[in-house]
């Protein structure tokens, strides 16, 4: 999967990540959203009005969560939880 | 699967739910957390913490998302983003 086909999820509107959801979906058959923490509630948003508003042919495809280290400011390793839900384009 | 076998993920401390999870699995094969809106990060994190932290056993059996409509207050309907984590214990 090429770096055009994920979108990663932060702390923008929900709608500017639909749009670059259904802009890789021009292109590609599938797309992932990926995102880490608070945005994990964020990228679900953004998959659920993906399929429900604008592209009725786009199914998940999976979903996985997992767990990742961050390197915080004072030397430490931080865990944080991460999501990447799989898109594809069917219809 | 029974009510017990189900955990809601809401906005109390992570281990609260932590330890529904694992109070659930000492009678129970799976249990499914579900969360709906903002609490959806945090049902991703009382996965990873008890299959990390305490019950490496337990494997994320499937993840499901979708999309609920709330009566609000004012007598409208709003859509709010869900998740439902299945968790089965094979250790």
């Amino acid at each position: 999967m090429s770096k055009n086909n994920v979108v990663y999820v932060g702390s923008k509107p929900i709608m500017n990540y639909c749009m670059a959801v259904i802009e890789s979906l021009r292109h590609s058959d599938s797309v992932a959203l990926k995102a880490r923490g608070r945005a994990i509630s964020r990228a679900v948003d953004v998959a659920e009005v993906t399929r429900n508003r604008y592209l009725s042919g786009v199914k998940v495809e999976s979903i996985d969560i997992m767990t990742e280290e961050l390197d915080s400011h004072d030397g430490d390793t931080r865990n944080v939880s991460a999501i990447t839900i799989l898109l594809r384009n069917e219809g």
